[in-house]
């Protein structure tokens, strides 16, 4: 068994990676850390867990966990993982970072973004972006993996075959991105009151949103040129899931379709659906799975792509244990085999 | 006080008329017709009208209702108001259609779209298009006035300004539209259930949709050239509300903002808010406004308008009224000042 | 016009009366104030009012409040009003409280449940309870009205006419009362967010809520004995509504229907339904109506009462407007008569 | 591998049976039948099985039924069971009925409420109420176990140590229930449409309910005596999820607390929560725990139990799969330890 800690499991990406992993065959949770709650038992935080697990939480302790934990798991807010992160890597203790600290190669622009600047400049270079559907051999040999963030899974496994196939003018790019609410964590923020925000739908940040650049970096390794992408991401009415409707101009002709069901041929956890198809957030609700329709309306010249997950699965919690899975040379799907829950 | 007619009464838009017309100070509502529920008192159906309207169900009889109503109102499906408007009009009884009889002025497309012949294609050369910010003049005229879809009117109302200056390519425009639950209308259908439709998101309809023509028409109409649209609608979680999020490519510089306040100073169901807004959809839930925000992401070359509606309000029955106070030369505003509930 | 003054416009109640009084034929808002909001345009802070109320807030002070004011409407946390309401009362500046301060008479029973002592014994002692179906003439003539809480305004209205005809064993009152969440206020508190209230559902203070001791006191005033009440509130996944269900002992036959239509006859805001009916919240969503239906199952001896209020109008901000009408001799419905919105 | 048939999959107790045993570890589904949906890919009708189940929907044969199940579930309206069963059992195939066929003993009662002579009446002298808190033993020997409807199985397992032991008068219980849509079943009437039923609560057949007579008998079982029970249900806008609050009139005095967790201490998804506690139905969604708090306000003589389920799993599929798990000999918990996904 895989010896796991928690750093920061109080959020909601912290109850979704207790929830996945206390029924994962291969490991097991030995510690969760909380400043705040120390000492208190999990499942009084989190009752739908009595009955499946008996940790309390403790104070985060970088030597302790080290020596505890064969991998340990940050879902905590940026800034974290950063500083806690080297003194575990060191201790041959490897990291999956949930958190933004680690997911932007370049010092200056995560600097920009997060306002102050990084604090393990070396480690990022190691860093591996853990989008396994990219990067999957560097990821299992990977001592620290930066896991995407929910908008990026959704937006690069969409335009991701378009652009390594260079079939789409790279430069005019939108991604219109749809989230559930759990998406802005779980604090007390008056956004995010069921009587603001239910019943409601609003675009927010469309001067700019801190998963831009992420995107771009990603968009631009894999269509090897300068990406212009107009980012807009809405807050709607429900809990979980992220739907992101893309378009983009063809410059080329091609068998779409065939196209994105190859390239997603080995890959469990994205699922091309048929032609004419219409992916709806509840398919995956609970689940590790993107699922793609691919759109070519009146066969014009713009490509629309509707690519559906679950923000707190394949955008965050399933796809760190995605990870862990490749990382300890498990199956890619272990722990991870969950099915929707419809309705 | 005018004498109005609605037939139809039993579905949303009918509701909505029935609510914001029984306080409307210059009309009164003397007939309301169903065929599955006449004789039925109107206030067993919709108990938010006891006490405030007395009127029940009758059958819709076109000659009876000439002689009793200035204005009838179709708040019908397709093909209703095609047969009986003629009557109507004929006999000098004004008619506000909600439906999509009297839409298209061309009937080969109308045909096309709704599956058979147009049955009254010389009452579709004389009808007026139902939106006032561009045939306010029109309209006070009109005999017959066709109100515009819902998707529509938060579509056009975004893009008109920068077609009408002829500022962005007419050949590229992206609508991605996001509606309420509401906007498919009072029937059991199995995907507008709660728990088919709540804590979900989906687009539909991506190859082609019945407001998709309706829409390239009018845009057409403004930007005088031809006009590729891209028009993608989701369907949200929430029962009222449609948000526009437009795309368009600039081949301009203007002052955007101030074109766009210029363009609807006089026009009192459009707000232009501020630089860098959000406008949300409950801040016009039950209310005739329609909210605009004018965005250019990075300065860069797309445009990027945010426009809501109440579907069931300017999207629908409030608009018709709007229309109504036009036709019969009343403020018009006239009981339409209803505030948006929040929360 | 009647010159209004709000103090503390930011929550929930407080944009209500906004909404409310902003569409009132009789009445002006001249002031609203918020200590943290002060100088802030009211309609940034609730953009449904742009185009509706140019008012910005200010700093609360009570002198130029009862200057300016013919009425002032407390729509703050409890504490708020006892301390202010003294010095606009001397000024012959009315006040109508929608906050707890007023609602208890007994000093020592609001020292026990708000924890700490009374501000202002001597106005408790003057102080009407703003329930126009009990108290209507002396809200007439009063200075100072305490309006009543959500929970106790729907329970109160449900039991009244059995316990003044003593149709039922006054030791043994059931009233388990759902709510939809603004009922806790706009505050950024963890259990209200989406999040965590949405798809849930559960009770909460079943050892003792605030509430209970002001049904108590009321019921106990027109029953004229002991009353024996379990209160069990839960929270809903809706924004708007309470719906009391209520349980009592018959301990004497009557004609119940009867009894509850007469009694209510003259009552503008109470709408008791024909035998056999279902209330629905929604059916009085935005609007200040109480609407009752009486069943007694199988004949047997227990009656069911089942009662529904919007509690931001009826069961606050409304109820505190028809308490305004009734001191200035306006009409009891004056700016009241919105219908509900459905859907 | 058990091998499990379900005649009438395209409901929800259906899709929640597919989910829970696809991922059963002892068990295989051979065979799903739909009459509407013969040859359909079940995953086309449900998208979140796809990748996890490849069966198609067969009509419904008894006989092949027979030959290729060891037990067959019936997800199906009332009276198919009652027409299937008997030739299922007689060729020595175990039957698990989800529908109400059988869960009523005396056919007269049966016949009354569901408006038909019972079809297999000496089928229901053996039939053994699937509840195994209470017939745990008997279900292991049972060729035919009618499980509990949603309502019964909540308030049941409220009341049980109460009456068990005789601690409150069992003629004046009152059942107040709040019920998720889901369990209005996938079926397209208006009153489920999210349009009618979000933002919206209503109790409903308050003059009776089919699920009453079960409970009566149920607890009339356990009590040994003459029950009086007033039942409301309660719709409420969320898809899963049963709260039932509980009202008794203590008679004796005892350890509630105590009791109830002595009662329950062997039965694995029966959670009694420690003192004041308020189980959320959002603690048990898709899973089979019911969560129950004993509450005694102010140590009056009015016990307040609070009884949460999932609907659609403990009350209905996940139970039917508990009780297979008994009928097989297999852990009670096999396949059933999913934990609830909160948020």
């Amino acid at each position: 068994m895989i010896k796991v800690g928690i750093v920061g499991g109080t959020g909601y990406t912290g109850v979704e990676l207790l929830r996945l992993l206390s029924n994962h065959p291969n490991a097991e949770i030995v510690a969760i850390t909380s400043r705040t709650k120390a000492d208190t038992s999990v499942s009084d935080l989190f009752p739908n867990l009595r009955g499946h697990l008996k940790l309390r939480f403790t104070e985060p302790e970088p030597i302790r966990l080290a020596d505890e934990c064969d991998v340990v798991f940050f879902a905590t807010p940026h800034g974290v993982a950063m500083d806690m992160a080297p003194k575990l890597v060191v201790r041959n203790t490897r990291v999956i970072d949930l958190s933004a600290d680690f997911r932007l190669s370049d010092p200056t622009i995560w600097e920009h973004w997060y306002g102050r600047p990084h604090a393990a400049p070396d480690l990022l270079t190691e860093a591996v972006y853990g989008l396994p559907e990219i990067n999957r051999e560097m990821i299992r040999q990977a001592r620290l993996v930066a896991c995407p963030g929910c908008y990026p899974t959704a937006v690069q496994l969409g335009f991701l075959p378009l652009l390594e196939q260079r079939l789409v003018d790279p430069s005019q790019l939108i991604a219109d991105a749809k989230s559930g609410v759990s998406g802005a964590g779980r604090k007390a923020a008056m956004g995010a009151l069921l009587c603001e925000a239910s019943e409601n739908l609003k675009a927010y940040s469309v001067s700019g949103h801190r998963h831009h650049p992420e995107i771009i970096q990603g968009l631009r390794q894999v269509s090897q040129s300068p990406v212009g992408l107009t980012f807009v991401p809405h807050l709607t009415p429900m809990i979980r899931g992220i739907h992101a409707t893309l378009y983009a101009r063809l410059q080329k002709e091609a068998d779409l379709q065939g196209l994105y069901e190859q390239r997603y041929a080995e890959n469990p956890f994205v699922d091309v659906l048929p032609p004419k198809s219409h992916p709806e957030t509840r398919s995956v609700r609970g689940s590790n799975m993107c699922r793609i329709a691919v759109h070519r309306p009146s066969n014009g010249s713009t490509v629309v792509i509707l690519s559906v997950t679950d923000n707190l699965v394949k955008g965050a919690s399933g796809q760190a244990i995605q990870n862990m899975n490749l990382m300890f040379n498990l199956e890619e799907t272990s722990g991870l085999t969950n099915i929707a829950i419809i309705p």
